[in-house]
């Protein structure tokens, strides 16, 4: 989980250095993009070299996740109230049974909704 | 926060619809690239042009988080654990009234550590 | 320009050090990733703090630019091709007297087509 | 290549419709993390999924490049003389021979200036 004890302490840590001014939405989402790439960098040349260990990686995600929660605050949203939300409309979009019965199906679907037509996806 | 129940419930959407196999940590870190780059994208051309409405930006927000918790699961990692390990390392590489007192110095710091020469930094 | 001159500077480059194995399609697309991000770094927090100067600037977009020749190669594609191509069929989507009268309906149909609703973008 | 003509063509395109004022260099940087994961996308859930065709990559690919080239005019960079001049120095930095005697020694100073201790690296 994330606790509100955690959320209290990156509060904490933002206002105790004077960082607020630089926390708009604009700019937490430019950071939430680039501590996406590096956690991204430790599968660049995967699998034909080794990945980074999985240390690493949590490392990368946690600084993915601390500009995540700087950004629901930015926006006042709540984060379980907004995840929630968001995957009741996509379990509606992608019911369970259709997507077992015909996984193909829910592939093209998700791939229309993108602009991209059938011919592009390859089997 | 992000309660165990909405990890419980996003573990449940991707069980049953048999999606396990595809969720390996390098195709979620690529998700959360992925889905990071729309969140950016209601930004894309501010200020010039108004940003998207905070509405949007939440939606992606939640996709971005959605695939963290997947990616935490996937690490074996416990999202609050990791975040305030790194909140820690880096608030002591940062100290609060170091960082108050002399904020052009925390800056350069933070650019050498990534091999930006000082003169590549504006004044 | 790039010229063809310098392509094959990359791809010797690359063959002296025995990395085309590495270079597959997918881990190409990762790396352009990687390093739009690292461009993208250099206006982190701005405009509340000034961006990396100009010259970092291109340093990190040289590296999106060898990662995309490496890609156009791994892709067999030829790039001023593929680009006029893309420039082709865009100016037909938005043709210019029609943006330049009816701006704000290029801005709507260019959200509509990711699926943005009307009510999303401020004004 | 990517000709002179490919780019006046484009410079044209955006002038046509009066999209200067939003090409700032910032602007443009978000813009090519945005089409980068575009192009990522294609490969999202490969290999447990196969890939979107070449074509559908080629398209996305060819977004890159565009914004590629406008960032390039933004900065006023010639894109065959700061891609060279990476080249260089990346190539200085990893002499062919030593690359392809001591390759795991290559990889390790790689992730050593990013920050990455060696135990992160996996064998």
């Amino acid at each position: 989980m994330i606790s509100d004890e955690t959320i209290a302490m990156i509060r904490a840590f933002v206002a105790e250095r004077g960082w607020e001014p630089f926390h708009t939405p604009e700019n937490l989402a430019k950071s939430i993009s680039i501590e996406a790439a590096e956690l991204l960098e430790c599968y660049q040349w995967a699998p034909q070299m080794p990945p980074l260990g999985d240390d690493h990686a949590k490392d990368e995600l946690a600084d993915v996740l601390m500009y995540c929660i700087m950004m629901a605050d930015a926006l006042h949203a709540d984060m379980d109230g907004i995840v929630r939300s968001k995957l009741e409309r996509t379990a509606r979009k992608y019911p369970a049974k259709a997507v077992r019965d015909r996984p193909d199906e829910a592939i093209a679907r998700h791939w229309l909704a993108r602009g991209v037509r059938p011919d592009d996806v390859e089997r």
